[in-house]
């Protein structure tokens, strides 16, 4: 794959350790210790102020900002409504006075750095001395039950000054964004608190209150829009500053000060570091106890998966339908906050098994914007509804017509996940109350955007860009028709399956779906065009691709590489290079359609044409090198996903985790060496110890039961909380699983 | 087609008239009244003001702005240097007050409106009477010999008002460019005169003096951008105001006012409408004796052969190897000013049997930037030179990467147009000193961006868009294919003919050509793949097109169109429909190679399927179509060319004149009717009288003769001024024709 670790850490099972200032990794760093609990993020920034590159960062989901001089396109369809995921207040800002001298971080001037963050609390300590004068710590938490609630807490130790010292805490409302400052709009503040608005009127109001351990004089300052506390004390002893902060956010900007006041009050009377830091603990065992992954004998990838189930869980716990998952979370500004189809395809199948009401959640955020996307289906010409391939608030916010105006993945992954989540739950009401209505939506836009060939023997999609999106504007992309034909196949099915209730026939009637509109879709799916080879068994990625001209992947120089960054634009869309999965994509949503021939054949095919520029395309390639017996390169794959970030593999983790890419980590473990397969009647595991590890062990929830399944190279052991609904497939025998453990020994 | 003729002109064979105002068509007039003198353009705009929607419109030859808040391209290769040829000061400024008030021109208040221009001095009359007060009659007039000079002539005749008039007249640097205002920066002003910078620090000085034939008073006054002139005087009898123009640029910017007074005072000096008048008489004479086109049996043809005629030598006379025609001359804005491969492929041609020096300045202009076209090649990960798709100074100025980086028609309309020049002028210095160098470039880029297919058995582009704009990233396109082919093919075969010639030989030692190169590229030649079905003689347009979904283009509602406007933009990009020609066109410029059964048959195929929303493909249709047989459709065809913009069928003349479909009348009569055919090694005629028409006669140069063509249902007869120096083929048989008449006698 041609990318390299760029290890700094240490390994340690619980825990993420820099030992030792690591100047070059400094943003990086900021990025891995970022915190966050679905409803605001906060990047691992200093406290205290760093004098060079830093990317003081603060996100709250779904609080936006709209791009000024947006150059307005004169084509029709050619989205111009970019929005992105705003920068917000530093309600951590710091500034530490010795005397009248303000301290600045300086690699030269201190010792015993050492940063912690704590997976079983998220709590986040990084400590050092400064010369032989006083040490100094801070930890930083985030409440993730009370997600309004976020404390700093500063130890000063005196060491040989003893004296006179200030430190400033404030709320900063100058931070800037992608390096450009600006937007915030401070319209009150007050002792403590500061309530700003963005220019598209949204609010965020952040207060904190203060408990120092010693007697201090403090002094308010309002510098426009940063608000400043100055502590003066004596440093004669170790002195201790917390700060608990209340930041809310009002998504409309309807509401008033008194309210922001009253509402923080409350949060502040209640809250306090040792209350948070509690109920983490408390919030983290139950999680860990319900989620845990445990790998024995390979400690980088326990600690990498660990680390990827905790960022999982910060980033979306499903609390709320408006929010959902951004390629980087709220870790950073690149992909501006944006929402893509990995959370259907990548997100949606891990809280399936671990969290179904966050499934349920990050569906419904679809259903609530399913009138942006019929918006966006007119603008495209079309009927029904086309789901945007990037947003925040249900907009088409990408401006990039090439793929916005050509990529169908995000709606045919929202069909895709709804009859997955229902496949697997059950949820019928799911399916008749929202299900069905998206369903008959995304069906109508795939009806109206497909064409049949000249002699009308081929129904699909013309002038697409599938999943690899190194192809453009290419005619009958196998992912693209074969899902388009399966969305559309579902929603009749579901109608002819309940069209007798009542929610069905209402739905039916307000969208004037009609029999013969059905029948259209019928003819349709069946001449669906799948470019396939009976005697290869090879897919064709889209019409034309085998002959496409051959480029050696291992032939480009490693600096080439981002291609995007160094290679002319259109020269990177004609070659038989690939991007990421395509047809080994539809081969990992439908695995068992597929015998293992065609997997084999297929990819035999596409792997060495595929450059993994997608951080989301190794895990499923280890998913199916598992499944080949390719052990080493499936292990080879998954160290890749389980610690993208941590070694900084793709050497942009500076700019923020990439959130999705930690899902498909999950994803990776679970489908790959769990052989987990959820798109049958029946759900299938085929576990399989990888021949460097003594033992695994992952959890999944499955109609209300917890199924702790425990793989060493013997044997593999299940064990429930309670007698299971369903049964189970294990390798190719169904159980009826019930509470407590079972054991099944494993062949050679 | 369903193109509408929108009619309002009166038929004349020597004149453009108006009679009676039409303010539905009064920015149509604006453009159809522009008069260029290929240094500058002013549009038809009223002198003295018009209170509706107007372009008021003065433009120089590579006075360009570059657009501010370019959204820069985070990708290689992605052009952001637009540049746009910039309005510039109206120098026809005028405002006349009756009394203390301001006259307002005014539909209902004025009567025996009437404005004609004069094709034989190139003067444009305007007047009218205002009520039973006064006449008042404009005249303005570009000289297009002493291209700096202009005039305006105002003549105001009381009727029953007698009494106190004022008129304001200036020069107006506050014009507007697309709607907004503000880049001229007008550094110096004085009495009669105004230098302005652009911000891309090129200047325009303007400078006037008067000729009143009555005393008056006169007042200066400077309001920032516009300085302006009062005149008043007492209305007794007729009063004429003369006004003489001097215009003079600096594209760098360097020259002092005081240089700008000096050069503008010896032009004044000279100057007078009466000798512009004259000049132009002459100039014009000169013009059509050589070029005119008389058709009898059509007057409407007539006047609008004669229009394009006009309007040709207006845009361009080939007196500097800096200018060249933009799509819409100097008329208006659209386009922004630039250059396109139209140049080339339609204006040479005219150029080349009309002036060849102007199409050898032509070709200049593509050398003297062949730096820019290197560069262009870099940034495209390529080779060699890669020529712009729009450009006003060599830079690539189309912000549209699908077209910028996709479109490779301008390299080789290039190497075609020296080809083709050299062939018909036999001016082998210039295929040494500039031509070859050129060729090489060119070919090299062709050699660098074309790539082989899976099997390395077809050689060709892949990604591109031909000809049609309606077919993006695209395989093998044949035009693309076949032209790149015969780009590279002509440098080897120059450079095998001429390789002993100092010139050639310092090129290849310059350039580092070497025989390896030449050998990879006759590989790539042999290998070209043109998609052709021997059985059908069809030319597939590109790989795949043959299976597109098919459109009834007589399906799509007139009010879809332009679809550019209507459609999603993607839509466009789908279907088997195409916007101009791009097989016929490569048959056009090869006509010769290819038997008439293969020119019917792709002809008939293409034909139903092309909407003409290019303004240049009529004109190619007209040419098969004659050749054909296909007499009527041959002459729509040319009437849409011909009256293109006194009819307005594009809808869009308001915008400014169709200047390269303009030339492509020329092409289209000459090729057409004519049937000239100069893409062999023998000149070819064959002319034929079209039904409705009585006779026609075109003139053409050839090898320093100038022929005359006249042609009646029964006989054409040549006239030559001198003895020609090379065969002419008539029909089937080779003349060696003698200054003098020559008359055959045709069949039927």
């Amino acid at each position: 794959m041609g990318k390299i670790a760029q290890r700094y850490l240490d390994v340690d099972p619980w825990k993420i350790i820099e030992t030792g200032f690591h100047e070059k990794q400094a943003v990086v760093s900021e990025s891995l210790f970022s915190l966050s609990n679905e409803y605001m993020g906060v990047r691992g920034f200093f406290d205290e102020g760093y004098p060079k590159e830093s990317l003081i960062g603060t996100y709250f989901n779904g609080i936006y900002e709209i791009p000024k001089n947006i150059q307005r396109s004169h084509y029709k369809g050619i989205s111009d409504k970019s929005h992105y995921m705003v920068n917000a207040a530093n309600a951590f800002y710091t500034r530490i006075f010795v005397g009248d001298e303000m301290f600045v971080f300086n690699p030269n001037n201190i010792s015993d750095y050492k940063r912690e963050l704590d997976l079983k609390t998220g709590e986040q300590t990084r400590s050092y001395q400064v010369k032989d004068l006083f040490k100094i710590t801070f930890k930083r938490i985030l409440n993730m039950t009370t997600y309004q609630v976020s404390h700093q807490n500063i130890k000063i130790e005196p060491i040989h000054y003893q004296g006179q010292m200030s430190i400033q805490i404030g709320i900063d409302f100058r931070t800037k964004h992608w390096g450009k400052p600006g937007f915030w709009d401070v319209k009150a503040y007050g002792n403590g608190y500061a309530l700003g608005y963005t220019t598209t009127n949204q609010s965020l109001f952040s207060r904190y209150n203060l408990d120092v351990n010693t007697s201090y004089q403090s002094q308010i300052n309002f510098k426009g829009r940063l608000n400043i506390e100055t502590i003066n004390f004596n440093l004669n002893k170790p002195v201790i500053i917390q700060k608990t902060i209340v930041s809310l956010i009002d998504k409309k900007g309807e509401k008033s000060i008194d309210t922001y006041l009253e509402e923080s009050s409350k949060l502040l009377n209640h809250a306090s570091y040792e209350k948070t830091y509690q109920d983490n603990q408390l919030f983290y065992q139950n999680y860990f106890s319900e989620n845990d992954i445990l790998i024995e004998g390979d400690p980088e990838n326990q600690q990498g998966i660990r680390y990827c189930l905790f960022q999982l869980v910060n980033t979306y716990l499903g609390v709320s339908e408006e929010n959902n998952i951004g390629a980087k979370g709220l870790t950073g500004e690149a992909y501006s906050g944006h929402a893509f189809w990995d959370s259907e395809t990548y997100c949606v199948p891990v809280y399936l098994f671990t969290n179904p009401k966050a499934a349920k959640n990050l569906l419904m955020f679809r259903y609530n914007t399913l009138k942006q996307a019929k918006k966006r289906a007119q603008e495209l010409d079309c009927k029904g509804a086309c789901y945007p391939i990037a947003t925040l608030n249900g907009d088409e916010a990408c401006d990039l017509w090439q793929h916005a105006s050509l990529q169908f993945q995000p709606s045919s992954a929202v069909a895709y996940a709804i009859w997955h989540y229902v496949k697997n739950t059950k949820d019928i009401d799911f399916m008749l109350n929202y299900g069905f209505e998206m369903l008959v939506e995304i069906a109508r836009f795939f009806s109206s955007r497909g064409q049949y060939n000249q002699d009308q023997t081929k129904f699909g999609y013309y002038g697409v860009m599938g999943p690899d999106e190194f192809q453009m504007m290419v005619n009958h992309n196998a992912y693209t028709n074969l899902l388009a034909k399966e969305s559309m196949f579902w929603m009749i099915d579901v109608y002819e399956t309940y069209q007798n209730q009542p929610q069905i026939q209402k739905v039916v009637q307000n969208l004037g779906l009609t029999t013969s509109e059905i029948e259209v879709m019928k003819k349709q799916c069946e001449l669906m065009y799948i470019p396939y080879d009976e005697k290869t068994k090879i897919y064709e990625q889209h019409e034309g691709f085998h002959d496409l001209p051959h480029i050696d992947i291992h032939s480009i120089p490693v600096t080439d590489f981002p291609l995007y960054a160094h290679w002319s634009y259109d020269r990177i869309y004609r070659n038989d290079m690939i991007k990421q999965p395509d047809v080994l994509m539809f081969m990992f949503l439908f695995n068992q359609r597929f015998d293992i021939e065609t997997k084999k054949a297929n990819y035999d095919y596409y792997e060495p044409k595929t450059i993994h520029e997608s951080s989301l395309s190794p895990s499923i390639h280890s998913i199916f090198a598992s499944e080949l017996g390719y052990k080493k390169q499936a292990l080879e794959f998954f160290r890749f996903a389980t610690r993208m970030d941590l070694d900084d593999y793709n050497r942009n983790t500076k700019e923020g985790l990439h959130l999705t890419s930690i899902a498909a980590a999950w994803v990776n473990i679970v489908y790959g060496f769990g052989g987990l397969r959820s798109d049958g009647n029946i759900l299938k595991l085929a576990p399989y110890c990888p021949d460097t590890w003594k033992s695994y062990q992952f959890n999944f929830h499955y109609f209300d039961s917890n199924i702790r399944v425990y793989v060493n190279p013997k044997e593999i052991t299940l064990t429930l909380d309670q007698d299971l609904k369903e049964p189970l497939m294990i390798y190719d025998k169904a159980y009826h699983l019930k509470k407590g453990m079972t054991t099944i020994h494993v062949g050679n």
